[in-house]
């Protein structure tokens, strides 16, 4: 809207065209600063959908991808095996990118990955849309502004509303490294600096979740640098919907955010009163426009060229909170993060 | 608990062994500065019971209850029929009076019992128990101080959960005068000085009503003096229990008193979510604590030597916007106070 | 997304470039069935804005738009005043519309429009946007299903944040033309068959209301044709943003919608506990998404060749009630409505 | 009320007249089958005073009150090194006791008075007063009728107002013992048998906490036998007031139990909206029907001659868990219950 807009939009590329894949390609579609020009699938069927509706290029291949000399941004939903590489060639490319979590299941992986693009100051961006979600971010700045004094406890509550089929267990990584993970960063958003894990397992309702070696409900506790108790609970169930609360506990008061309800309408009978909706079913739309703050915030960031947060190494150290987690869960005992995974500044 | 407590507590006979007797006869045993002496009702048998039950001797005539030298003070919850009789001997006696609503449904003889009762100070308090809800009583004391500025409109929602039955609606006077009557005391508890009545009246769902030629739901809205505007919102039933609910709107804000329910347990299923526990049914159970308030009230005011409050002037002025109210739903002309009833301070 | 959608989409010319004039280029241009093609307003500087902003042509006269043959719709945010002739011109030359309310302020104009454009089957809709909220929208669904059993009384509260300007309440038609017509509206929404209304008035704040011969605050009482009460509350100021509540209570229960917060952040401190954030603050945030609903059921209507609703008798009734709130609020008296103003189908 | 009601309230005495003691005192004189007949502390002065005001006697000595041959039954609110002492002594004597949480300090003495008691039949209640609560209670009432399916994870959040004084501290036990018991026996209530435990402290606001080499703030993972995932979180301290919330999640639902505020009143400004009453300030107010109901449910196991609950055994549990947590804390280790202490029936 303003007189001094770039005239042209950025030329973005997206990798992936699953249900995560079509979120971004809404998103950028809809964004006046990005213009989505080619969707990569090996999966083609699903990209030329997708570009169809989008209006974008639909290919096959990465290489048809960054063989575009006008290319400028890439977002990557594509699977969690192709993400190092991915991000690789986009950096040595010099194209900015929003990558998904988690980098990669393997830590040693991430590792050499943040090895290679050392120095390279090129966009990059970790999807940890969440920090996005207007409620828990409003939470977190107003922590920052003080208004709750020094902060001292945060709760997480984060129940997805049905388990993934076994198919997706069994290559997810397992529930701290996929579900977990986001509630980890979520807890660095607020306390950076975790200096201790320790985490509990069960297999309370889920045969296939117990035979792939997988827990389906546990119970996270971190510690922060500065004596900061963090509780994070997950389940792969809930009967009500998607249940994403937080709670920061301040020596001053405490802030919370409750789970979204499409209205505010109430319903009172005589079996109860006060009945609310039932909340929105799972991330599509409980994070839609988490998901678009996000994006907007990688765009500003390019056009600024200002770091992207959360960055590489954010995806670097939740994934080693979630290794340590599995770790406690393991072995019955608290894990030191500096003994477990020394990670530097990428 | 102090040391100067007077030695010997009120005696105190009750009028009415019913429903409402009951709640008073307790509240009095309770009480430590009121011993309830005796209890009288023709209906000899229900004051007998009660009378056991509260340590207090059962009598059927009110002779015998005003023959005790040592009478401190009545309280009346017999029949509306016997107040004005009851509160003038009470009066002549010199025996501080505790009076359930209405004084009487005819105001010629309330307006003849102030005349004749006119310069007596003996302690007098009409039973508005709404007024000492520790809910309501709140806002009012805040509003008093000025917490939401100027009082501007006042809305007032109160529905029983069942209508009472056909034998007992025909004797009410009409829900004007047996329900709205607490509201209208409620709006003047805000309000004291109202100018102007409308009501709307209507026959929705019970036909006994409707044949004794009552409404069984009613809107009124009052005027006050100073441009106040109050709306009551009233129903003879309600299928999610006693639905009793105040928002006091001003010109720096608002406050507001929901219902009440026993627990704070919210339930979160399918079907919905944060579902509260049903509310308290009805009177006895809502207003419990607004009755020993009220009691407390009473003794407090009889130790001081102060004038009861709300006294014998509240009771004929809430009957008169009653009247007011009938009239107005009768006629579809709002009604102007000062024309309709004259009334002095008693 | 399906790929039988009209391969072009409507052409549709907005009149106003003001406030709500911006709010509708907005979703048209987003609208993937709606092409913003003109913006007419004889103040040329802010058709242009808004036209360089949405991609449309500016032009000053309303003859500028009717001579492009390809018009298909025209959205009416313009000047009362000219309400009656854009919607007489469109629906002469066969083009579809949606006009802002109120049709008029003089009824006898928009009845007179009634008889002009009897017959023509060319879409024709009222902006009463609230009809398209969640909120309210998905009480009167609900109702309308039977999940409260017989809607039996409506309450209905609805302040504005803050007076319009001493120049806009010059012509606003007065409160209940101008602020209550909506409420009006929404009464009808839920009940639609009003036989009788009342009000009351007040001026509690604002000198200029009142010089201006208006009210700043009003109480109005509807009665259906089955015997439903509703109540309305209106005030020209709220100190805690706009205000915008109902709740339907019925034979079997109630359904009550709330305020809308950004953020379902609460705060707990020392001075009080599960503080909520601000409301949204005016209509254009609160209702951004009615807006953007009616759009779309107008779009809609248009394509399956259905009339739309709420249509021009919705408009010419909910003009009728405010007008004969006014005469009760003047009068003291309960206006029946068919003595006041007949309304036929247009 | 009953006509077969026992002629002769039973014969109680209590030990300690401090804050926990006046309490108890009030309660057993207000409840209508016991009679406080003796108060014994060697503070002479206080049980005087608490004597004074409840008609009961005061005495010195525990010899005295055991002396008594018509004692019925004894409250024990002295300070915890006296308790395994007046248990014995009242168990060999025949006369039923309600003691105080917890048992001891020191658990070895603890399984000591277990054995010393076994076969003993006399009821013996442990004061876990939070079993009381009407909120609590509901849920776990709920929770074993299945209303929310298998129990898999409960939340339970507990944070004192404000640091007990330096001196409390010194001989408190540790905070594990001291405060998170409650919390614990409270996991037992939904949860009786626990296999694991895990906890963390932080020292993050009191100094003379950290100096006496205890925590200010802790976390508890507990495990039960089926897998359900208990997390209880303390804290020392709480800017808006005393905060003990609990929610339960099944596999069908939740169920959860709020603070509790002493109105339904809410503020709406325009700072904010929907502001409530700051909570009940402490556990004297927050649950004094918990401390009612705990009494009478004592009262009536005696009169029924059925055993107690929770017995002595569940605070037998409480305490090995609150040593396990701190074992768990100190060493960095999930500590298993099966291996730290055996605990049989008493």
């Amino acid at each position: 809207m303003s007189t001094d807009r770039p005239v042209k939009p950025l030329k973005v590329a997206l990798f992936g065209s699953g249900r995560i894949g079509q979120v971004h390609a809404r998103n950028i579609a809809d964004h006046p600063d990005l213009e989505l020009a080619w969707i990569a699938d090996p999966f083609i069927d699903g990209a030329r959908t997708l570009a169809a509706e989008t209006g974008a290029i639909a290919v096959e291949s990465a290489d048809e991808v960054f063989a575009n000399g006008d290319l400028d941004a890439v977002v990557i939903g594509s699977p969690t095996s192709t993400h190092v590489d991915l991000i690789s060639r986009a950096m040595a490319r010099g194209v900015a990118a929003l990558c998904e979590k988690p980098i990669d299941l393997d830590i040693e992986r991430a590792l050499a990955c943040r090895d290679a693009i050392k120095g390279n100051n090129t966009p990059l961006m970790l999807g940890f849309n969440r920090r996005f979600d207007p409620h828990f971010a409003a939470i977190q700045s107003r922590v920052a502004a003080g208004e709750i004094g020094r902060l001292e406890q945060l709760t997480i509550i984060s129940r997805d509303p049905a388990p993934a089929p076994a198919a997706y267990i069994a290559t997810s990584g397992g529930i701290f490294r996929d579900q977990s993970i986001h509630d980890l960063d979520m807890a660095r958003f607020f306390v950076p600096d975790i200096i201790e894990v320790s985490a509990t397992g069960a297999n309370l309702f889920c045969d296939y979740i117990e035979e792939a070696g997988d827990f389906d409900s546990v119970v996270i506790t971190l510690k922060g640098r500065d004596g900061e108790l963090v509780t994070i609970t997950n389940s792969r169930h809930s009967a009500f919907g998607h249940d994403q609360r937080l709670e920061a506990f301040g020596s001053e008061g405490m802030l919370s955010a409750g789970n979204v309800t499409p209205t505010t309408v109430r319903k009172y009978g005589a079996a109860g009163t006060e009945e609310s909706d039932a909340y929105l079913p799972f991330f599509l739309e409980r994070y839609a426009a988490a998901y678009r703050n996000e994006l907007d915030s990688f765009a500003k960031a390019i056009r600024a060229g200002i770091p992207c947060s959360p960055g590489f190494d954010d995806g670097l150290q939740a994934l080693a909170l979630a290794n340590a987690a599995e770790e406690s869960a393991r072995s019955g005992r608290a894990v030191r993060i500096e003994n477990s995974v020394k990670i530097g500044q990428p």
